[in-house]
């Protein structure tokens, strides 16, 4: 005991993280774990009970890191682990970080998927590992029985043991609990579990819910409250997964299809706003029971949660008044985050639950968009990284480590298929991809919910009762640069009415003409309107990414992130021969499906995250389209096909190029235009190959 | 401007803090205040619009604090302190310290009853002055206009103006006033007054309430919630006056008369805890609305509400089962002290309304006794100092500056009067006073509502229709002190039946005697059985009194302050005559009324006076009377009259005393005894002649 060896401290090496430190042999890798900040769950406090601290030792030598790690590195199972094991089917290789202790240099991983009791592992929301450190935590303590000597109250006895166990300075207790202690004490025979929220490390840490003996498992929910859908997912606030997801449609549209037509709603009925508040908060409480269903948990077992949102649909949640956002100065109401009692909003879960809502970033860059940033990480990145969100706006993010700058661009709803002849929302039925054959100008498409071509066999059979009803957003950029690829529209953006002669799906329609995609039943065409609406929509947009990259100083971007669901749908190379996004590797150019829900349970898990976005939020510049005359400019040339400002390589020698600012040397300015071309003409390949 | 005295700093004192520092020439004197921490209300942040920051220079030469100070030394009244004088009428000698700068050597006057529009100065309330530092203040500033460059929310520009103009770290904001933000400042012309809640100083900072322009009044409510009796005191925050009081009987006694009997309602009827919640709360309601009427405001100008009561009443009013408390170990649910919303409660105040509970300091001694603990304060003290409230129990509290010991005693309501054959409650009617003639034992008496004793011409006019009906708590020590005095009854407690034969006012029933205070209509005795329930009473209460000055290891105590509305009638000489109060100066011997409302206030008034009986009761060594073999010991010594243990001068030869722990040297005991033997004398002699 009294060797040498004992008095020199051991180096502990945690992993993911990185983070070390030296610890003296004997030390519970729990209690290292907490000196250095690395979170590792536990509930039961260092009694080898709840399982959730589980760790993995890493064998070998690890130059990087120069330590060496060994099993001999840490101490052999004893009873108490033994015991849990047996009982609880520890995974092979996994120790109990509260009850193993530092027996020599060691390297630990501190597996992000450790789960207890995981029932369900969902495959619709997104994998991504998000480390956490929720603002809710749950804690087991053993609480001292009363003494006439020291006539401390149950509460009070209680706050001793957490202060005690976990550390907490200051504990006050939600007022719902002074009614709860009584029995939960003597039920628990002087154990419970504690549920303590604390969203900041100075904050007091609240305890908000009560549960005698040992409580094992602790949800939250993560809402995207979209104008036309809501998003929810039930997550393990323990082990991070989520356990159940639903959607429904926001039922306010019944009040208005577009966000505006809502603030107009509100301004012309004095019942308006509260009426809107009430549906939205109506249909997510009908989304919690959903999840919960699904989840085979109850309501009470939900104890944090996090919403987020565009501007109006934010206010109209919280109960705000959003006229100022319909206007200028597009006031909101309240821009940074929101913390208040799910209960405050009449949400019923835990009556202690806890709710989040990220900060919007503007007047036109809500909650959501800031989720989506959060996501993405625009703000991590060395590179510039473009995150563009197309909704009824596209919120346009554009920034890296050192700087983020953000703007909305006022697109309409042309790329959600409004506006179009023969658009539709995304569902099954709907054309979403199409081809269109060069020579002949022959159509080819694919619909939602069917694999097959419009020419392969069996397509029919394959789209069902549903049949072909119309065309999504994805089909209408597909079909509008097909068209433009093969010809048939000029970059102006006329319908080439010579070719009538030529194919019978060019149709006149007096003094314009439509492309015919499909003929019967119903007969669906692309007509001029639609191609002048697409064409506003894309220059609106191109127009809010180029205003945002001359603030950043840039010509190119790195990356590009597609969110929502149109980006998940539209085909990356067709939005660069369109002219939709600026000049970038087609390969780094992706559709990252809901990022706002994932962002959302960024904020959920880890409470850090709602730091770094609130952080993030504030330091962001927020461009006003409205307020920059350069945008306007911007916009006219981005009319073009693609766009005059930015061409195809093809187009570049053929329109007159407007003065173009060049930042760096002339010639850098060259090998800029150069690569772009190449890219361009890349992507046109790609759009050329695709569906082939 | 350069002139070297301006580069020279000037001294300044407050008074009556005493607090000093350098300040250069032309700092505002309310500027200075806040740098040396010297409380002075402000609203309007210095504008010289809310006028609540008054002070008064001291003019002359102050030789123990080394300063003088000349009119000279402050700045002449400017253009905006003029307008406010003449617009508001600044008190002659008056000056606003936000204005008023430093020009010299300066001693300034904060003065504490600084009021603007204190309409009403109530007599009923204990006027002692209570430093201000109150948990709610009021803020006004001037916020930026929306500005679609930084699109900062409302409530972010708000904040921002907080923490500009007032100082606050981290500010949150009351989720109701997301909905109230838009209007406030649009209706304010970008001005609004902020009521902050704050209760300590690490605390977040929140937004509780909000107005447009400037709100220059705020008030809180101070409540003791009394077995019987439920008082209310209403109460300027900015000028600590209190504008209304109200009481109401606890409706609660239509469920059992006394504590012990509400415990056994609640264990027998399971709705009788939630019944017994709603009847107090609805009664602290309509005291609410008492108090506000008659203060000639809104509900709503109530931004705080401090409560106290015994453990009962407090776990009652707060929702919580009383039961556990009903039986050993007397087990509180909650000790500490309790910060909660009036909305938690149901409590209709402002909508952002704090609550304050103040802590129990045992399972008998509740946050009542706290506050008397905090309006007496013995720890305040160098002397040892006696906090007696006789109840139904009687909680006792003795200490100084270095140690408190607290209890309680179970005395039984017979102080109250009850257990009495003709007691009754303190009430119009009910004898007050008595004396009896040594030599023909003749009784004379005065009753509540009258000055004159019943042997004065006009007695029974000035009773009236009332008449005499009884004899309350303070009526039985003195009829049972002079019956001792006269001989009537012996030192055991014996009414003396062979005085029969020299009186008709002694009488016999049967195996006892009975002494006639009054005659007829009704006839009012002092029976046998009565002088028993009073030897109990106070033999209890001495008991309890004795085993905190063991624990205390003194022998007599320096004070002695009688709490409570039996503290208020009763007569301290015939206190000390029957044996309730241990040896004391009699002149340090004082009844303080209603010390437990008091106590509310300063917690009402002061934030640190939280802080100060959160932490007194946190040291407060707590005794259990039921735990102490010594209790019982006392407990029948106590029984005699006035007590064997500690006897009265002259029955002290009379008696076998039994072996006393004499503390310090015999010769000082002796000292102490022979001090002692005065105090008696003198109150024997003080009882003889009183009401002569």
């Amino acid at each position: 005991m009294n060797a040498p060896a004992n008095t020199e401290d051991h180096l502990v090496l945690f992993m993911p993280s990185g983070k070390r430190g030296r610890f003296p042999k004997g030390t519970a890798i729990l209690d290292a774990a907490r000196e250095l900040g690395v979170y590792v769950e536990s509930v039961c406090g260092g009694r080898a009970t709840c399982g959730r601290c589980q760790i993995e030792v890493q064998e070998g030598h690890f130059a990087k890191h120069k330590i060496s790690s060994s099993k001999d590195s840490i101490s052999a199972v004893g009873p108490k682990e033994a015991r849990y094991a047996e009982k609880r089917n520890l995974p092979a290789g996994r120790r109990l970080s509260c009850s193993a202790t530092v027996q020599g240099d060691l390297v630990v991983d501190v597996p992000q998927d450790a789960i207890v009791n995981a029932q369900v592992v969902r495959k619709d929301a997104d994998q991504r590992i998000i480390h956490r450190h929720p603002a809710v935590q749950l804690c087991y303590v053993e609480v001292d029985e009363p003494d006439m000597h020291k006539p401390l109250g149950d509460v009070d006895r209680l706050k001793a043991a957490l202060a005690k166990d976990w550390g907490f300075k200051r504990l006050e207790a939600d007022f719902h609990i002074l009614n709860q202690v009584q029995s939960a004490l003597r039920q628990g025979e002087w154990t419970v579990t504690a549920a303590i929220h604390q969203d900041q490390d100075d904050d007091v840490a609240q305890i908000i819910a009560l549960w005698p003996g040992l409580k094992n498992e602790a949800y939250g929910i993560a809402c995207d409250i979209g104008s036309t859908t809501i998003a929810m997912h039930l997550v393990s606030l323990l082990s991070g997964r989520v356990v159940a997801s639903a959607g429904a449609t926001n039922p306010q549209i019944r009040f208005g299809e577009d966000l505006m037509s809502r603030v107009s709603y509100v301004m012309m009925n004095p019942d308006g706003r509260p009426a809107m508040t009430k549906a939205v908060r109506l249909e997510i409480s009908k989304l919690v029971d959903k999840v919960a269903a699904e989840g085979g948990i109850e309501r009470a077992d939900i104890l944090d949660a996090v919403f987020v949102g565009n501007p109006i649909m934010h206010h109209l949640f919280l109960g705000i008044d959003p006229t100022e956002i319909g206007g200028a100065p597009f006031a909101l109401a309240v821009s940074g985050a929101i913390k208040a009692r799910a209960e405050d909003l009449r949400l019923s879960l835990n009556p202690g639950a806890r709710l989040y809502v990220l900060p919007c970033i503007a007047g036109h860059v809500g909650a959501d968009s800031a989720a989506v940033t959060l996501s993405e990480g625009p703000h991590r990145q060395d590179e510039m990284m473009l995150v563009v969100d197309v909704g009824t706006n596209a919120e346009i993010v554009l920034g890296n480590r050192e700087r983020v700058v953000a703007a909305s661009s006022p697109t309409g709803p042309a790329f959600e298929g409004a506006e179009i002849s023969s658009g539709q929302r995304a569902a099954p039925g709907a054309i979403e991809r199409v081809r269109i054959e060069r020579e002949t100008l022959e159509p080819r498409f694919r619909v939602i919910g069917s694999e097959l071509w419009s020419d392969d066999e069996g397509f029919a059979e394959a789209v069902g009762s549903t049949g072909v009803t119309g065309i999504c957003g994805s089909g209408i950029i597909e079909v509008i640069a097909e068209m433009y690829l093969a010809g048939i529209i000029s970059e102006d953006g006329v319908i080439d009415g010579a070719l009538a002669a030529k194919t019978s799906r060019i149709i006149s329609e007096g003094r314009t003409y439509s492309y015919v995609l499909k003929e019967h039943a119903p007969r669906i065409t692309v007509t001029q309107n639609d191609v002048r609406a697409i064409q506003l929509a894309k220059a609106a947009l191109y127009a809010g990414t180029k205003l945002l990259m001359e603030k950043q100083g840039v010509e190119t971007v790195d990356a590009i992130r597609f969110a929502g669901a149109f980006g998940s749908f539209i085909d990356p190379s067709y939005a660069m021969v369109l002219g939709l996004i600026p000049d970038c590797d087609l390969n780094k150019v992706s559709a990252v499906g809901n990022a706002a829900g994932t962002g959302a349970r960024m904020a959920l898990l880890n409470r850090q995250h709602r730091r770094e976005i609130e952080e993030t939020v504030r330091r962001v510049e927020k461009i006003e389209t409205a307020l920059e005359p350069k945008f306007q400019e911007h916009f006219v040339y981005a009319m073009a096909l693609p766009n005059k400002v930015d061409p195809f390589p093809k187009l570049a020698e053929q329109v007159e190029l407007p003065p173009r600012k060049v930042l760096g040397s002339d010639e850098a300015g060259g090998e800029r235009r150069r690569r772009s071309r190449e890219r361009r003409a890349k992507a046109a390949d790609a759009a050329k190959n695709s569906g082939g």
